[in-house]
Formats: C-alpha cells, structure tokens, sequence
C-alpha cells in the first residue's frame, strides 16, 4: 500500500509539472556506499599523491618549466593508480613569470618590507611616497590625480571564516585595487596581503589592470609588513622604494589531464570531479590544490576497486592555469560544452585538506531527493545536507554556464588563507585525517552520482554571453 | 622571647660558618612593592618603547647602519623616561653582512629551497650533492674525506619547550656543525633551523668555524624545506645549488647605551638590569630583544616614580652586539670588573616576551631569605620561586664570571624558538599583557634588591683564564 501511495504522488508530481521522474538512488547503492566510506578512511591514496605532486614537482606555476613536468606527472600517476582511459586536452595562454621583488621603506627608519608581486604585474622600480587607504570604498573617494606619483596602500585586513567568505572584499583588493589607483595617478600599489596568517610570506594572486590603462608595479604585503608600514605612516609620511622584475612573456601551452574510469553500464555518461593541477610559484601548491588532486584521483581509484564498478563513468581533470583566470577550466567548457548533459554532475575540490561540513547540488526539483540521499550517506562523516547553499568550484564554473549542474561538498577554511598563494602553502601544513575524511566523501558522492537512476538536471546551454 | 630566639639563632650561624650578616629586606619596602606591582600591570611603557624601538629602528644587525640609528634611539628614549644618567661604551667588532641568499633544488625535481646564511658565513656558491645525518654524532661518526666536495645537511628536528632547553641541540648543530662537516671535507654546509615553528622563514645565528679551517657556505633551511629535502633524499640523491652573498669586512665600533636612576642613599652600588639593543637582520627583533629592552626600560623608570626613590641605582645596560657573540656583555664585564661588589645583582631580560614563570639568584647562603622575600613578593604574578635554577642571562654571563651576583627571571619560552632569529620576529607575537606581567616583575625585583639591606654576594673575581 505505502509502495502504491508513494507511486501515486510521483506520478502525479510528474504530470502536474511536467517534469522528469525523479531520480532515485537504489537501495544497493547506498549499501556500497556505506562500505566504501569505511574502506575510504582507511585508504591513503590521497595523502600519497598528495605528496607526491608537491615533492617531486614543487611549485608549478602555470607556463612554468614545472607545468610541463607536473603534466607529465599527472598522466603517470593516473596510469599507476589505474585508470582505464588518460589523456591531455592543450590550454593555450600567456606566460607571465616572477623573477625577483624586493621592497624597503626609506630615510631615518629604512627597513625592507616583505613583499610580492601580485600575478599579472609588469616589472619596475618605483620610489615615492605612499598613501594609506584602509578599503577601496576610500581609495575609490580620493580625488581625480590625488595620488600622481606616488604609491596607493590599500590596507584592508581580510576576515577569516570557515566559508572563505572573507576573501570576497580581500580578493576585490587585489583584483580591482591596481586599476583603480592607476586612474587617480598611482605609480605604485601595495596591499596587505589577502590571507589570515600573521607571518612574514606575503599572499600573490593575479591581477587584472582594466583596458587602456598602463599598469603599474603592483605587491602584496604580508600582514606584520602591513602593520608596520600602517605604524610608520601614523609617525609621518613614508617613502618606499619598490622593485619588481616580473611581467608578461609569450603565449603557452599547457594541457587539462584527463583521468577516467570505465562506467560499466552507461560509460558515456561521466561525474566529473576537478581539481587544478597548477599552483602558485612561492609554495609547493599543497592546499592549493595538490590536495585535490589526491582527494579526487584517491577517490575515483577506490570506485575502480568497487566489487562492480560504477553504472557511469568517473572523470578526474587536473586543470591546467586555474591561478591566472580558469584557463583550463574554460577550455575544457568550451570544448564538451555539448555534451553537458552527458556529465551528471560536475564538482572541484580547490578550498584546502579541511574538514568536509555540507554537501549540496545544484539540481532541479527532480533530483532534490537524490541529493539528499547522497546527503545521508555522507552523514556520517560529520556533513551536513546544506540545501540552497553552495555553487559550482572555480574550474566548473564555465562548466556550470554550459548547462551542468555542480555538486558542492564544502571544506572547512578556517585556515586556508593563512596559507592560500604563499610560501607556506606546504605538505605540513595537512592533516592526513582530514585528507581522508574528504576522499571518503568524494568517493561516496561520486558512486552515488554514478548510480543514481535519473539524472540531476545538466543539459546543454548556449554559451554566455 | 621569639625574636631572641632567632637573633640567638641567625648569630649562631653567623660565628659557626664566618658568613657575612644576613640580608634582609625591610617590611616598608616589601609593602611599597605590592604597590608598585598593581602599578607596573596597569601601565603600559613596556609595550610603546618595545613598539617604538621596532617600528622606528627595526631590524638592527650589529655593525650595520641601523646599529648606529639603534645607539641614538636608545640614548633619546631613556632621556625621554626620565633616567638621570645616561652615558654610551664603545664596543668594537668585526662587521659581518648579508647581502643574498638562495638555495635549489636541482634536475628532475628542481624547485627553490628557502635558506638563511648562518651568521659568520662566508660567500660563495656551491653546486654538490646533498649528504643527509640525522644529528651531529651521525655527522662526527663519518669517515674522514667522507663529504669531499658535497653539501653536508644535519637535520635535527629542535624540541619546543618553556625553558627552551630544546636550543642546546639545536643551537649545538649551528654553532659546531659547519666546522665538523669541513673536517669531513664538506664544500657546504645545510641544517634544518634550530626553530620550532612550521613556517617557510628559517632561523639564522651566529656560527663559528675552528681555527685552521676553511670555513664553507652554511646555511639553514626553513622546518618545512629541510622536510622537503629530507623527502626528496629518500627518493634518491639529491644535488643542491646554494648561493650566498654574505661575510666579514672590516671593524665596527657601536656602543652599549647606559640609563641610570640614581639612587637614594647608596647610589654607588646598583642593580643592573639588561636586554641587548641589538638584533638579527632577517625581523625586527621583537622577542629578541626589543622586548627586554621594553620591559627594563619600564620597570626602572616605575622606581624612578616610586614616592622615594631606590636606596640603590637601578641601572639599565642595552648591551651592544649580544647576537655575534655576547660582544657588549664582555666589554661592560672588562671595564667595570673592579666594580662588581657594588653591582648588588645583575639580570637580563632575553627569552622574549613570555610571562616569568619562575625566580631565583646566585646569592649565596646569607642572602636566600632575602631571594625568598623577593620571590615571595613575585608569586602573585603567578611565578614561583625556584632554589638551585636558573643562570645569568647571556650578557650577564661575563659579569658573573668577574663574580657580580646574577638574579634569574625565567620567561616560558614555548614559542620563543618558533619566532627566534627569523622574519617572523615582530611586534604582533608579543602579547601586551604578558609583556606588563614582566615589567611588574622586574620592577619588583629591582626595587626589592635595591632597598635590601645587606649584600646578595657580590665580590670581585680575577678574570677567568
């Protein structure tokens, strides 16, 4: 009776609004993935690899001589932990390079200051005296040419909280910061870092100058250099001198590395889990993103060791440039943007080796229950179904633009900007557990992605505008 | 009946060992220190001359420009506090500089290592193979000519701990490290930092090389690159270049800077207190010894506010050149060795800027009530008294040695070696309270053994051989 019942809700639910059935994950299914969490945990797949991308490549700045060997590595890694299908995808882009920075506030108290360069900056020298702005509400409120000559001081201290949410106004900083003090005559920018850390390793990240515009030599203070530099403008004005070699050279070619596993049922049809492959040049890219790549390729591995494997396929993409604008990500869009509803469902583990605490898609009605079936399963892990939360990684999104719906399992970021696009972004700074914890929670999402009888709402979209 | 009772007991032991009268310290000035406590908490001196000197002057290598403008801040700010003496004492040295440094990995897994000359390094470029030793006995137990032409890496991991006991190993493998692996025939010297902390800033210091040798590039990695390199040796063998642009040229005169209240009623005799005014490069020498200088700096100038001054001098040495090799600390100890029965006690502040935990003096038998009064009155800043602990501090060392009477404030020092001789040495680890915890110490102390009546056994001593 109660079977009978519940048939006849969900018919009527399909006819009243004419919507797909609902997509449903067998009961087997989520008895496998009870099973597949536990061997997960115990696995340290993902610590392996993890460690072996930031060891044996280090940091692998996107066009850097390490691109190519970090591309190399991925596709033997993919190979040694058995995935049936490898292969490259080309992503062209220009190169920009880091050769030396340096700065020092000058005359009766000279001392140098911690920088770097944020990506994207042109080299150059400049020595002028600074002007201290503490957001870019006030940087934008200075007067047309009020800054001719001299160097802008954007000195906003980013909050930190488990979502990352306050990399919103730190990261606006360092995207929109430079062009707005070059169009009140900045010959110079500084910021204090983007990052939650007290130590003296300055956060880089790129940055865009707006069109027509001549770009300035632009730096990131680390947070106790900020500090000082604020204590030394409370006492009068400072000059600082800024030294950059560092700019824009030539185009690139990189490639997405593709991993897949066989889907035994419907291998046409992929859960695409990403990760990016490059990483900033200061630190070994260990939170950002080498622990994704393990996450994903450590849990992709433990569905091929499934008594059966998954009804679809698993596709691992190690992207290639995510750090200078998505480049792999947008180019891997681009070219499978027809066969959006071919990927179930798409998601990219790039926020960290924390803790996993919710789990969400972006899937319509249809899918909803599905979504909290996964949910359940991962329960136990210590994650919470967060509906109406979430969105698509870095790389997934112009995947996301194309018609595939995201998947969302979000990591705990208390710390990730402490380390985030600095020099201490390192293998120490991961806790074994936690990396375990996320690949029991990718491994478990992903089969019951692959399992799911329906879908979860991708299908093809026309390109943005 | 009592009170005789004890004069029969106290000239008991007077006539049985022929020891000097017992010191004393009178119930008036233990009251006015219970004062003076409340007082020192609630001000905060400490904290503005601790910024002051790391804002304005910051790093201040001995023998560099900023050592000069150091002698003049010094001078400026004890007049500023009221001190009625202040003087300056050559001190000369050998300057020793840092100009560059930079270390990599190289061939298939090429990537930059993060380093720091040792202080007394020589320049030079080195490109060897790397020889891992877990710590200085596996490096001594080497066959002789083991390490010709290759780079020599002791990587001891140093042991945090309040008193900072972990820095005998640790400090053993800077300061004899480099020597051992010359007589070895090493081109290069590597260690993991005598550093606690996880950070890519590694710990320089001073080292030296015996008389005879050639002394070679040496250099210490960050905890996390000597991790790296560990990593990469158990893979296979490992070539490294390291580049240092560093070394000895030419002599240097500083000065230790000399601040004095002048005491009431025996202002020949003084209780010295001392921190050195000197840093390492790399931060700006907040812990060390910015700090010392704050919290002596404040503790004097709260006597000097006392309803009636000090009976004895309360004077303050910021010692010269501590980091190279206690230069200032000898140099005050040479020219004023015929002094030293009128330095009463004599202490330096210089593990930081952790809350004093522990007290104790030298003092021989005559004066331990007159160490348990003082203690006594420390206790309810949480420290205890500790009978048969404790030293001179660095710079007090020499004069001990000349037989001045050291007293011993101990600071918990967990977290001194995670910030001691790096970058991250700055103002933003010290904490403001626990700096006036010290100060309030300090004061106490100094006020206590300056209105004591009775010596803390202070006589001179010949010059040790």
């Amino acid at each position: 009776m109660r079977r009978l019942a519940l048939l006849a809700t969900a018919l009527f639910a399909a006819c009243a609004h004419a919507a797909p059935p609902a997509t449903r994950i067998p009961p087997s299914a989520l008895e496998a993935a009870a099973q597949l969490r536990e061997r997960a945990l115990a696995d340290d797949t993902g610590w392996k690899v993890t460690e072996s991308l930031t060891t044996e490549v280090g940091p692998r700045l996107a066009g850097s001589e390490a691109d190519a060997r970090a591309v190399a590595w991925a596709q033997a890694k993919f190979r040694e932990l058995g995935f049936d299908r490898v292969w490259t995808e080309p992503v062209t882009f220009p190169r920009w390079e880091r050769r030396s920075e340096s700065a020092a506030v000058l005359g009766p108290h000279a001392q140098p200051l911690a920088v770097t360069a944020l990506g994207g900056s042109p080299g150059g020298t400049v020595e002028a005296e600074v002007v201290r702005f503490p957001d870019l509400a006030a940087l934008e409120a200075a007067p047309e040419g009020a800054l001719a000559g001299k160097i802008a001081f954007v000195d906003l201290r980013m909050r930190a909280a488990r979502d990352g949410s306050g990399y919103r106004d730190g990261g606006a900083v360092r995207s929109r910061g430079p062009s707005l003090a070059i169009r009140k005559g900045a010959a110079g920018f500084l910021m204090r870092s983007a990052g939650t850390d007290s130590h003296r390793v300055p956060h880089t990240g790129i940055t865009r100058f707006d069109e027509g515009l001549s770009p300035v030599p632009s730096a990131a203070l680390s947070n106790p250099d900020a500090d000082q530099l604020a204590r030394l403008l409370a006492r009068g004005p400072v000059r600082v001198r800024l030294a950059l070699d560092c700019g824009w050279g030539g185009q690139y070619t990189s490639h997405n590395v593709i991993g897949e596993i066989t889907g035994r049922s419907r291998p046409e049809e992929v859960v695409l889990l990403g990760a990016h492959l490059d990483s900033w040049d200061l630190g070994t890219g260990a939170v950002d993103d080498a622990a994704g790549i393990g996450i994903t390729m450590a849990a992709a591995r433990l569905l091929k060791q499934m008594p059966q494997r998954p009804a679809r396929s698993i596709r691992v993409v190690a992207y290639a440039n995510e750090e200078q604008g998505l480049v792999g990500g947008k180019a891997y869009a681009e070219r499978h943007a027809a066969e959006a509803a071919r990927h179930i469902l798409a998601a990219e583990s790039d926020f960290g080796a924390g803790r996993i605490y919710a789990f969400n898609t972006g899937a319509p009605e249809h899918a909803r229950a599905a979504t909290q079936q996964i949910a359940q399963a991962l329960a136990p892990l210590g994650i919470e179904y967060a509906p109406g939360k979430g969105g698509p990684g870095p790389d997934i999104g112009p995947l996301s633009a194309r018609g595939v719906t995201w998947a969302w399992l979000a990591q705990d970021g208390s710390d990730y900007f402490h380390l985030h696009h600095t020099a201490d972004d390192t293998l120490d700074k991961i806790d074994p557990a936690a990396l375990a914890q996320n690949v029991a929670a990718w491994a478990v999402f992903a089969w019951l992605a692959a399992e799911a009888e329906g879908d979860f709402g991708s299908a093809a979209k026309a390109a943005p505008p």
